[in-house]
């Protein structure tokens, strides 16, 4: 559930959504899935982390060697077809932050 | 639920941790809201998202008007006993990056 990310510097997506109550498009799930595979396979992917609560508030932060990796991910074809369906139907709201990691520290190393 | 933060640049804190399964000390929630409120008092602090799911998996990403707002979060004295009780009893395991924001957009937005 942790990424295994480099030493800074790197990117990171952090995008925090609140899905519809009353979604009724099956396939979330699955879409979210299959975005997290297809992630995984693009040229500059170093991880990602997700949690969404009960109230369907969540985040996810993905990880990215540069941003250009971001901009390719971003210009994905399937990829691309999620983004549409989740502003459509799946995400009553969503912010996307795009920052420079300068600094990282992990329980176990301090 | 969504934090509301001003145009780029700005700072973000992504904490992500893994609550232990057999945390037996109480105060968790307590203190975890205690920090927000907190946090929320100090110099710079801009915002907090956060999310934990079922499993005990949660991300929390405070925003911070520059880094030096940041270092002085982490010297307060009643943040810094949360900090060691985090260490000693709530997580199993957490990173802590710090990141400059310098991209940002809403489902409103675009």
């Amino acid at each position: 559930m942790f990424a295994q990310t480099p030493a800074p510097p790197y990117y990171s997506v952090i995008f925090t959504s609140q899905r519809r109550a009353d979604d009724s498009l099956a396939g979330y799930d699955a879409m979210a899935e299959r975005m997290v595979e297809l992630a995984a396979q693009q040229p500059g992917f170093l991880g990602i982390e997700s949690a969404r609560n009960a109230e369907g508030f969540g985040i996810t932060v993905s990880y990215w060697a540069s941003l250009e990796a971001i901009s390719a991910w971003k210009a994905n074809t399937e990829h691309r077809v999620a983004q549409a369906n989740g502003r459509r139907f799946w995400y009553q709201h969503f912010e996307l932050r795009i920052a420079r990691v300068e600094r990282a520290n992990s329980s176990e190393a301090s």
